[in-house]
């Protein structure tokens, strides 16, 4: 369907400066892919500044039957924010003010354009933290993480943005405000619309501002580096971890690949013999900290143990982590097209899964690297493509077909931070049962009753 | 609208066996009414055992347009489970199975019917507690509580269920099976259904199995008795404990009112000085309990405090919870219809908030006693009033209205555990504004489109 761009500069402009409408196809070049490399351009860019521009961009184009992809910093993996059907995609990255932080309440509202850093360094100042910690988390925004629920590390003890966020202002496809939530930490007045945005991949409403429930930083945080001779002795540790009453402050885990990859492109001293290890950090009471570590390090420890050392310094901690958290690019530098994964498993199945996902690789011929965040069973599964070798590209959609059914089969979800977008609309029904598919579609015409809004994500293609 | 009850229990005891159905007046009799006091005839009782007679009950009604009402073990106090337009009260208390204890997962599957206490002691055998725990978890059952999103005291540190359930199973108006959320503590594939039927009462669909996500025990508990000589240093000292770092595992607050009460009902020694008391616990591993303790008693101490107790015997703790825990039933005793409100306001309004109860109770000449889970800002109201005394309720009427209305005001929820039902279906406007509300009823139109699914409640009568 054309956009008449014109008439569609023309309305916007009415409340809308000029100056923060793209239509040049260069100038919107940048806003047509996110991370997950999928590419569609729009017709036109918008920056909202403020909460009625947002509505007044989405009237507009509810009126002109143009579609709207709202959109943070891009970082998304999924294809989530890339306009597959044209329109307009909605930047909400100019709306970075943090409008309060409410110590007594321990709360902090804030725009959706806010990266997720700007938020931990604003509640640091006061003792605080917002739990959800994606890799990504200097460079991406609030808003990205509420629309696809986005964690990290943390989770395992923390939760996720749905467990982190109090309320929400947002707005409907026709233009129209909702206020969703409480803002204290217990209400129960309505249907629970927070949760059901958070998640909806910007298919429901476009967030305009979201009040993030704060924690108390940690009195101390230890660090242990976990060495394993074989991957099954690192998952089975993980098993053990999680069924102990101390909850890591993270669980992070890396397979024989990516300690490979660490060998080759950071200075970590790493024994030969290791295969995998974890990346254990315990949070507490200073004084708590010794007997929570002896709980952790006894659990860890078995027939395949290398070995645990303790970070000493932050030095030594943030070459550790520096090395977790450069896998994702590393990874992607010398595969032409990864495709990475970030499926679920019970905590109690990461060994098998884990073992099978080997025997994948071998029937498929595919170098399959994992890592992730072992505490949730959440486990980012890369398998390593050339896109130029067409008979590797099928045997890769044969493998994940088979990794998606045996997730299922193993009482697990195809995505734990990613979500759906694009890259698995074709999946969801491995997952979600007709019943409650339709439902879910039920919804999504209420908030959007003309799809317009964020048009031809998470559901099936028809 | 008449009921066939003929029609009815044919094709009811198709499938369920007909000592399950109940058509008799006398033997429905009890399943009219809930703790609200509010009553109304169910045409019939429908006992189901089972998802598949849930099934059957919903999809039977469905087809011959009969309103269904579930209830758990009808301890609710806004009429949620009062079957006002009569029809099918399907109880599902008999649905008392424990279907799994997961420890490897954290996780225990359940169906409704199982008791909050039969959940936290089976749990307890694993080393585990399910954070939900209402005043009345000897009696309530876990379907109600997820209905409601009914949480207690340990949810200032723990969450509600909403944040401690990870699935759910449940059945449309239609009779078709939804399955909602994961197992695991991570997924993001489709929307979140799972909240959206937690605190629904009833109103989307019948839930007949949940995964609810377990806690490990902490190894210990600190519990301390504060008391002050005014309502306004409590309130304050409040503020204080929720704006450190340690945060409590409970704390409660009692007016100057309860502690008339329990110096009449129990033999707990409180000074005569004494006007208002908190009730704080403090959990977590054993070596770190004196300082955060330390840390506590530092935030809780003001010009106002008269001393505070460490209780040193576990009779000693069990008194003092023995003594919140009486609280409502003693209430109730002594005022013949007290109206019990469950409002929230954040913690730092608490101060004001209180002090302008006490200016509404001289001015509307009521007696108004408060208590409650004061870390979650949420502070049982209560109104003592003589129903007979029409002057009297209509004040009680005028005063409701100024309360809600300063709730709101003062950033708050109208209800905090107990949920909408019928008491607050009128108030609910002054909270969810137009937009949100008319949102809901269309969620709900999608999940119940003939209205047959606890009919007349949580939306404002039209």
């Amino acid at each position: 369907m054309a956009v008449d761009t014109t008439a569609l500069v023309n309305a916007l402009q009415t409340k809308i400066d000029r100056s923060r409408i793209l239509t040049d196809a260069a100038d919107c070049l940048p806003y047509s892919y996110d991370y997950s490399r999928n590419s569609h351009p729009p017709d036109a860019v918008v920056f909202a500044t403020s909460h009625q521009e947002v509505v007044h961009c989405l009237s507009t184009c509810y009126q002109l039957n143009i579609p709207v992809v709202p959109r943070g910093e891009g970082t998304g993996i999924v294809g989530g924010s890339v306009p597959i059907h044209g329109g307009v995609v909605l930047s909400l990255e100019r709306m970075q003010q943090i409008l309060a932080v409410d110590v007594a309440n321990r709360c902090m509202r804030v725009q959706p354009g806010v990266l997720n850093q700007s938020v931990q360094d604003k509640a640091a100042e006061h003792g605080f933290f917002w739990p959800p910690d994606p890799s990504s988390r200097q460079v991406c925004s609030v808003g990205g993480n509420l629309a696809h629920n986005s964690a990290g590390p943390r989770a395992v003890k923390y939760g996720t943005p749905r467990e982190n966020t109090l309320g929400l202002q947002a707005v409907t496809a026709d233009g129209k405000t909702l206020r969703t939530g409480v803002y204290t930490t217990k209400g129960v007045v309505g249907y629970d619309l927070t949760r059901l945005l958070i998640g909806s991949e910007g298919t429901l409403a476009v967030i305009t501002e979201a009040t993030l429930k704060l924690t108390p930083l940690p009195e101390a945080i230890g660090c242990l580096r976990v060495l394993y001779k074989d991957i099954h002795s690192a998952a089975s540790a993980v098993s053990h971890i999680m069924a102990q009453p101390v909850i890591p402050y993270t669980l992070e885990f890396l397979d024989s690949a990516c300690l490979n990859l660490i060998r080759e492109h950071s200075s970590l001293d790493l024994p030969a013999q290791a295969q995998a290890m974890l990346l254990i950090e315990v949070d507490g009471p200073r004084v708590a900290l010794p007997s929570a570590i002896q709980a952790i390090q006894q659990a860890a420890s078995n027939a395949g143990l290398i070995g645990i050392d303790h970070a000493q310094t932050a030095a030594e901690k943030a070459q550790l982590w520096q090395a977790r958290k450069t896998l994702s690019p590393t990874l992607r530098k010398i595969a032409a097209k990864k495709i990475n994964e970030d499926v679920v498993v019970p905590v109690a199945q990461m060994a098998p899964f884990i073992q099978q996902l080997a025997e994948f690789a071998q029937t498929y011929q595919i170098t399959i690297v994992n890592f992730g965040h072992a505490g949730n069973g959440n486990i980012h599964v890369n398998l390593l493509v050339d896109p130029n070798d067409a008979e590797q590209m099928q045997r890769s959609q044969q493998c994940l077909h088979k990794i998606f059914t045996l997730v299922i089969q193993l009482g697990g979800s195809l995505s734990g931070e990613h979500g759906v977008g694009l890259a698995k609309q074709n999946y969801i029904g491995y997952e979600i049962d007709p019943v409650t598919l339709e439902l879910m579609q039920k919804i999504k015409q209420q908030f959007d009753p003309k799809h317009l809004l964020n048009p031809g994500k998470i559901f099936p293609k028809k």
